[in-house]
């Protein structure tokens, strides 16, 4: 017997009703013949609720503790998840995710999944039941203290019950039908992709598409287990992200997988630094030091007369001042002129595998943004995917024109709500 | 260096205020020099609402399932606890029931403690850590489930730790001064108790006494562990209750302790029962395979000329139906006439052990009562107690009454806000 990881976010079982729409669909899983082991998030806003009255009694809440409190929201989300469905005649049984097995460094806030031992998840499926699971959150090595996963860490457990358990699918359910070839809340002809390599997913959820996070696509591709991302609302199929397209899944992957794009970094630009070894390290160093996680990286040639050279990076609006801070200190020792920084940018990313094997897709690319009048203001590219820095205000001309562009277009409008929870 | 289990109740944590409140008195008491562990209960309403939750999504939660949503409540409220602590400067560490190593039997939500292995919480303190541990939880020894307590569940683990940790004292915190000599709402005059035997209270709290329940009380009895009932909003000293007075608490215990009241029973009488060996057994079995636990049971000699006999038990409001339905099918077999029904009656119990060595305190009592007016329907007695039944309307008058002829009643009048969480 087939055994599917079903998880399910936080608006998806935002009250009651949701709790039981959900518990419907899972019995139907079962009834098909598979074992089903259910993966669950928060209901809605509990976990805004609980991290506000964190607030209210301290200022900075201890890591340790702070994980205690937000693992409550899933210890609610899946008693009651299972209770709908044992009252739908079935039986069902839930686990933290201590219980589950799912063992974690001792990092709290942001814990990193070392193992997962699901003896007791296999049990009780053998045993006939379907296993409710919390998301978010394990049990650290070592000191045995609550952890919780950090972003994106319902979809991780998800993926990684689905690895120790062989699972044939790991199935992530949420508000939108799946992962589309642009936001649909951008480009009104964005369609939606029926297959997608793990490869173009990482680059799509790195460049800004937030249906899934690189994350838990990462650890998928790792243990090669296929992901369908698909709505909780609606029966329709979704998308997959797999190795290997199966079944009636388009044979070929498209040249181009899609447009994302990100509004949420900022540019900072280190002007008339001295061209000589061991500059960019001491900057980079002083920002890992402030631990800041960096995103493109620019620099370009010096100008032969001054021998001083710009250095560009983005990052996330919310580091910026910690990174001018950390700069501001290194300015004696690196000996550059002055710090730029904006944070009315928006980064523009073009991703598929097919561009390695066709010439001209960067061309293609700038023409579509020159045509619509986007301004470029850096530019950076990997393998199988080129992203560019624009003026935020031109964000959406610039990504409808790309989409246009490389014929993403769907035929006919769609109206999609898209939304998606980070956690 | 002592070590003293606190326990707060939800009243007291009912919201970030009271938590910080909290916080400054647990942070006292280890200024002072105490090893301190916390046993605490869910946030005020926190409990009600998940409650509610169930009853949305199943008419009939599962046992194992309840039990896992109900203990998010102490879950956030430990928490919480934990970082106010932190945030005044002081080492604190959330446990739930089960890495407490509170071992239950499993059935769920009225677990039973079978055993207490509180190594992480020694090590916690032993380390200058305050421990805050979740009340109301457990750990079932075979199944690994987790449990609930049930009513009292709280007081009860703090009694538990106490006792496994051999703590100095258990000290409880709650909305009242102590443990009065009548309910304060009832009787103006009533008296803060100062100490109060094991034997007493176990009486006060099975004859309506809501400010500690009888389980707690037996567990502190058995292991010998002085219980100090307290309030968490006043600096006040509270209520001893223990073996042997201590310090500057009185050394004689009152003739009576206290008068104690519960109109939450109902009284069923089977009528024209005949009056032969084995009908009686008939009847209880019966009570009892239907799971209704009773309260007094009273038979009185059977009229001569009829054989027959009317035998009166009462029993909680909440079981009368079940109670009269589980009857009505033995009817046939035990041959009685008829059954009466009555939700309108209180029980008043005078408790104190000098009462053994104190002639005339039976006859003080309905001399008492006959005063007021009231009419007795039903009288049981036990060594240091005596109890009767009388109509619902009486019950005020009758307390007062009683209260006054045993001189308990206090000089003057004492505004005292009264109430009691059941948990």
């Amino acid at each position: 017997m087939s055994l599917v990881v079903q998880k399910y976010g936080g608006s998806s079982v935002a009250d009651a009703e949701g709790i039981k729409r959900v518990a419907k669909r899972i019995v139907e899983a079962k009834k098909n013949g598979h074992q089903v082991v259910v993966v669950v998030s928060a209901m809605g806003d509990t976990t805004d609720e609980l991290i506000d009255l964190a607030a209210q009694v301290s200022p900075i809440p201890a890591g340790r503790e702070f994980d205690m409190l937000l693992t409550a929201g899933e210890r609610i989300s899946m008693a009651l998840l299972a209770m709908a469905i044992k009252n739908l005649g079935h039986e069902a049984q839930s686990f933290t995710g201590s219980q589950a097995g799912v063992i974690t460094d001792s990092v709290h806030n942001k814990a990193r999944i070392i193992d997962v031992t699901p003896g007791r998840i296999q049990q009780s499926v053998d045993a006939g039941n379907i296993a409710i699971v919390a998301g978010f959150q394990g049990v650290s090595q070592h000191s045995k203290d609550i952890t919780t996963l950090g972003r994106g860490g319902s979809d991780t457990t998800a993926v990684a019950l689905a690895a120790a358990l062989n699972a044939e699918v790991c199935e992530i359910y949420t508000d939108v039908d799946g992962v589309f070839t642009a936001d649909p809340r951008v480009v009104k002809k964005a369609r939606k992709i029926d297959w997608i390599s793990f490869e173009d997913m990482l680059e799509l959820a790195s460049s800004g598409s937030k249906v899934l996070l690189h994350r838990c696509v990462e650890y998928a591709r790792r243990y090669n287990i296929p992901i369908h991302v698909r709505s909780s609302f609606s029966g329709l199929k979704g998308t997959w992200v797999s190795n290997e397209p199966q079944g009636d899944q388009p044979m070929e992957q498209a040249i181009i997988s899609g447009v994302a794009h990100d509004t949420s970094e900022a540019k900072v630009t280190v002007v008339g630094v001295p061209d000589k070894p061991g500059e960019a390290a001491t900057i980079f160093r002083a920002i890992a030091d402030a631990e800041i996680n960096i995103d493109m990286v620019v620099q370009n040639v010096s100008a032969a007369a001054t021998g001083l050279t710009d250095i560009s990076f983005t990052l996330p609006k919310t580091e910026g001042r910690k990174a001018i801070e950390a700069l501001e200190r290194t300015k004696a020792k690196v000996g550059f002129d002055s710090l730029r920084y904006d944070d009315q940018i928006a980064k523009i990313s073009l991703v598929g595998a097919g561009m390695k094997t066709n010439p001209g897709v960067t061309a293609t690319f700038f023409e579509a943004l020159s045509n619509a009048g986007v301004n470029i203001e850096l530019i950076s590219t990997s393998e199988i995917r080129i992203s560019v820095v624009t003026r935020a205000d031109d964000v959406n001309d610039a990504v409808c024109a790309v989409h246009t562009a490389f014929g993403l277009d769907s035929e006919n409008d769609e109206a999609v709500v898209y939304g998606g929870t980070g956690r």
